[in-house]
């Protein structure tokens, strides 16, 4: 899967001290969420430092830099950089020193009108350091403060003028606050850890601090933790949600849960909708690893079709490795998933990913299936078709790029090599909604987005 | 599993040359046997180079260094090191300049007679660098082509004097050679490539370079490649073959087949067994990533007990990363290994592992999978009781740190706090022989080695 | 020598192109700076980049960094930084978005108000990103750019605010502009090569890049360069200059030329000074190395007593080297500085460094010379007794620290062993001004300051 | 100067301990002798073990790893790798286990019969590891070490084999011996400090580690210490001594003391006699840094003409650092050595270096002497012309590239720019013997060689 999400946030209240080590954890459960660049910033004594760098969690922060960091209050970040260079100077938790002390912000999501804020306040004299929407937000987070009486209000006040995708995670010297937009795009929820407070993109990362889960932070509220005590207030909240339902097909982790939704119950759900949708005469059904696994244990339990095991993944993928140029491009693909010739051999299979992007990948796993003895290839994605690009943090690629958008389904099959192929359809999606408040952003797929676009993309 | 194997070895002959990229891809396929060292030693118009160093193949190899090396032969190992402390001048391939020219050698196993045929070649005058027993295999094979007429009746006048376990790759400036122990103890198998003849520990690794499997090299045999023809004599062999059991339990990987037998269908026939040994009344069979997944996936089938996805395992796992300390032991665990409350919650379930060796471990994620809801939990280990130590290549932990030689079934079952515990039997093992010339060396489990073993253990 | 400057910066203007080798090169010329943290920012197309990171020049950039830099404009910084940690974001050149477009800025020097402009900004709604006098510096200018119609006339309004020691180069995106300070604590100097205009703190950088000496920039002075020509407004001036004396007698190189007088000249000429100031009966003259040995020879030639080499430097001094603790910390200094017998032994040596600062050096030094058979030795330091702290940019250490404030001269000399012991006397400095209107700052010799130091010290 | 040494050699006995942490010292002092690779064994309670790698000492060795090799004795080698290709492999000290035990072998110098004693050796089994000469003298000590009672002897034996240069350390894991061939090609010293011995290939390195010079190891001798006692036997010796002249003119540091001279006074007496050999009517004298600076001092005392500092050596040279294309070739050159134009500027230069190899570097630095001002610049070699090659361990270009080869003086002369050129003659040379059994090889002044040299280079 080529597409990438762009951040996860982490934030903790402890009196008892070593919140940077805290945050290290959670980041470490949130870095599938980023690999390029993390960062932690620790308030002690109302003091606020920050470390951040490129490199994976584990790569940036040592022993003595946790040590160092310490913290009754912690905020980190873990940042996938979508410009291919990844500019350190764009590392999160910006920080940032004013009349009113420090603070520090991290951000999940994307803006939509990032260009016309920024030309409206270097108007009004502002100076930026790097061209990121993050730092207007936090820019406009700090001048709201001059304005009104607390760092809570500020953050609400700033709230007005965003549009698009944003969960927040706020520090000054005295309170943590977490925020989420009026629409949700982003998860963002909440534990506790006896006194301490938690917040998290994803539950999976309250787990690795071993907090409980709470609640999920709700669009439009803004969530404080002062002298350990939590505040809310509710902002402004669209009349329904719209969580981007990638999160549920292929970014978060199968042990979250997202507004009241496991993952891993959703995507197992989408197999069984894909069963229904796309009942197919086969042996076995298998999964492309490890995105597609849930989705055909899903489609093999609501079809009676015998799940298997149908690639065995080389452990060492994503590490260092100089890829094969000489060698067909199967083998590329080969060398990190090797198919399972005891269990594929003499079947008609039945292949499930979660998307079908470019179609380039798809193609390679099939002939290597049939390769390995496949009689039959029916290849199914639990997603639909990829026909948009998002505006709200997903980096998806161009439209000359999506295969969807370039060829019909059945042009599709055959480029792939495929027996059938078929796609969720845009319908089943809303069936993994918990409640009836909540929906889904399915612009990559509708091409209908929650607000309007305006065409400004960065 | 803190069981490592200790080798990989590779070598391939291609008219067409860049043998040494092949190795590569080659290494990587085989990299779960060893991960401290490896190397590669490569011809070019009679000449032999070599380069290896300590780091997994992708850190070591960069593509000047491939180039470099070429390569119309070559051969490549992957070590795990057991002395903790990692010897760079250990690593393999070992290169020899000699009357007769050069010689490069690279080997999977151990002997029991190492100090032995040290003492005897020192007083013969012989000069170590090392203190391996792969030198000392070397240097003999090197002693007795000062008597004989070529490498290969070198290869096997030299297996007259070891006793233990040896897969090896031997290479002269005109030859590739492959020779495995009279008793077979670890695998080694054989493909081509239109005219390229591949070895390689296990056949996944000639997936990785497009080769097709063509046998496994008997016990006892030497085959050799010269000037693109293959030939093989039948040294001495053992009445019954002794594989590790190990190597089907734990070490290959799933996708490989060796001696007849896939490693994937046998894990999956343990867990059968398993069922067969150890019926239980339970909601789901979760298995222990990566180990336990395909006994747990065998022994749902065969029980009708549906098999769950348990455990949602961290990705960056592996990598560089400060363990907790302050945190309680089972939170180290869950950072890697991070139960699923949506299928556990509330169920009755049996634990899958692949072994169970010390104890803490499986202590540990039972306690995580009540935390997550789970009723009732059952261990079951798809490997017998470790209660011996292993004189053929494996590290297994002394006596006094093996659970099962210390306890009972029943004081280790409420050690490690579990509703039931159980082993798969020893007479089991034998169901995965695929013929009667097939057996397995289990002398970890029962004390019993095809071999005398003095008690010379280095 | 223990005292470290503060910085080093660069400029060039050339429509040839690849100005950021120029900085390159430049940087490198002046190393001896700032050793911890370097960048270079470049204009392209009237658009500006940045790299910049903690290392020596030649680690932090490589070749495709300078061709991605490429520049038709660029600017360059060289930093020691005083924390201790070096905070990478403290970083330069500082760069900026604003509404009238990019500014780019690099300083050396140190303000003697920035915390009280920094709380004057903040009152009006100023957000900083780090803790340092240089983003002040850039926040003045970007908001005085806002009421001006220039970059050039937002730098002369800005330098109405600043107090303290300032050389800086700016770069917009179509101007490069150099200004210093109106009391020329800091040097800044102006070269030409063909059509390309080059600013430096010393005019051994301008020989680094084969630009050819123009003049100094005046105390005062704005120098800027638009479209190929250059222009200058002369801002306050005070009467005297105050340049940092110890740029002659340690900080700058001595092929530089500084305010008309050449370093390595006025290092020659405080020895020939210290010679009349200091007469001794001696054998020979030896200059520590590599601080001391201009002034040495300076002192040999007036004296007509022979200069010798009486140490040899270690080549390999100031790269990673595990220092001996058992070892007597005599043997520390002989790693790096062995004395050479053959012109010490039986000898009346004068020891010459550039000063005395702890003394512990000299101490060790003085035994290092005993242990080689000298029979006398005369210490003389090339600069006056340091007894207060600079607030202009050089960091040096706490009065209680400073072996001059703790202890009268027949003290110290019966401290560090010598025979006699003496310093150059504060008067003597003004020989090495090269006109009237040249002066220096000697404030950490005579706790006299050019200008009100407040008591303010960051 | 591009003519490399290819190694240094250090070994101590203390019965103190911390043996490595002193040879770290040892090679830290000797390694101006070889960069490419380092490594130091180490014997504790009679086993011996060894650490070496590709890197400055300072990089390979870390504090940790010093206190494991701990060390009564120990033996170290710094190595400039001539093959281009560094192959770890031939980093030494080399280590080897035979019947009598292990031995530890280090080696400076170069033999002209390594490839006729590979052979013999190879004819009676030998198989060697390296292609090094320093791994054929290992050899044969073990091999002698069967046939005698001890390893001196063997040593001794030994070195009846071995034609050409060689200076050894080497340990047993009882005793400690130096041993020198029979022409003493190479230096080796020996020292005390209290119990403890030490052997170095130059005093300098003594001097690190606080260890007070004794004497010279005589050529054809062989030094040895065992418990704590030191004894002698000498060897075959030739009549004359025929140590290396590069030593004294380049190689060795000045404040080292190679067979009773002293090398800063060897450099100058030389410098005094191109005074005598060339009188020259000038104004200043100055040296290239840091080679040419002794004999230039040595000049300009015995001439009467003061010497003058020339050039500002960048003190970052020698690090990474990307060299200029596209600027001129002298701005290469500038960047690590910029002229003094305050001593220069319109005066009449004796320019001095240790020695003219290719002209292309002279050529440039005398452009950069006219380009600052000076009106004329004599340039002379304080070594004679470079005619021959070295079959002793010296790496000089081939007769190709040398200048004096193919072009008279005059044509030099005319080639670099110069106003003269003189070159000490190969006479002068003998007047820095210090007694009339000490001679020197001048093979690459002479081409007269004090051993037959048949044809064998390696």
């Amino acid at each position: 899967m080529s597409i990438h999400e762009e951040c996860g946030i982490f934030g903790i209240y402890d009196p008892a001290g070593d919140c940077a080590r805290n945050v290290y954890y959670g980041l470490y459960a949130l870095q599938h969420r980023g690999q390029e660049q993390c960062g932690i910033a620790a308030v002690n004594n109302l003091e606020l430092s920050c470390y951040k760098d490129s490199g994976l969690v584990g790569d940036v922060f040592s022993e003595p830099i946790l040590e160092k960091l310490g913290g009754t209050m912690a905020i980190g970040h873990v940042r996938y950089a979508t410009t291919g260079e990844s500019r350190r100077e764009n590392a999160q938790p910006l920080t940032l020193n004013y009349v009113k002390g420090s603070l520090a912000v991290a951000h999940n999501g994307n803006l939509v009108n990032t260009m016309a804020l920024r030309r409206e306040y270097e108007y009004k004299g502002a100076i930026f350091h790097t061209t990121t929407d993050s730092e207007v937000i936090a820019y406009i987070i700090a001048q709201e403060r001059l304005r009104c009486n607390s760092v809570e209000q500020a953050v609400l006040h700033a709230m007005e003028h965003l549009r698009g995708a944003f969960s927040l995670v706020v520090m000054s010297s005295r309170k943590l606050i977490a925020a989420r937009d009026p629409w949700g795009f982003r998860p963002l929820c909440m534990g506790r850890r006896g006194d301490a407070i938690v917040f998290a993109s994803e539950s999976c990362a309250l787990d690795s601090v071993d907090a409980v889960f709470e609640r999920d932070i709700e669009p439009g509220e803004v969530v404080w933790v002062c002298d350990g005590k939590v505040h809310s207030i509710q902002g402004p909240q669209a009349d329904k949600s719209s969580l981007c339902i990638f999160e549920h097909i292929y970014f978060a982790r199968p042990d979250s849960v997202i507004d009241g939704q496991s993952v891993h119950s959703a995507r197992m759900l989408l197999g069984a909708i894909l069963a229904k949708e796309h009942p197919i005469d086969a042996d076995v059904v298998v999964g492309v690893p490890d995105s597609g696994l849930i989705a055909a244990e899903g489609y093999a339990k609501a079809s009676g079709i015998p799940f298997a095991d149908g690639f065995i993944k080389n452990r060492y993928v994503g590490r260092t490795f100089i890829t094969p140029d000489q060698h067909s491009r199967e083998l590329a693909v080969q060398l990190k998933l090797n198919p399972l010739r005891a269990t594929i051999s003499g079947k008609r299979v039945i292949l499930i990913d979660d998307s079908v992007v470019r179609g380039t990948t798809a193609g390679q796993i099939i002939r290597l299936l049939r390769n390995a003895g496949a009689t039959e290839v029916h290849m199914l994605s639990s997603a639909p078709k990829f026909v948009g690009p998002c505006y709200f943090g997903t980096d998806i690629p161009s439209k000359n790029e999506l295969f969807a958008c370039n060829h019909s389904t059945e042009e599709m099959r055959e480029l792939i090599g495929a027996d059938s192929l078929g796609f969720l359809s845009i319908d089943a999606l809303e069936a993994i909604a918990p409640n009836s408040k909540c929906s889904f952003c399915t612009g990559c797929f509708s091409e209908y987005y929650p607000i309007p676009v305006g065409g400004e993309i960065e």
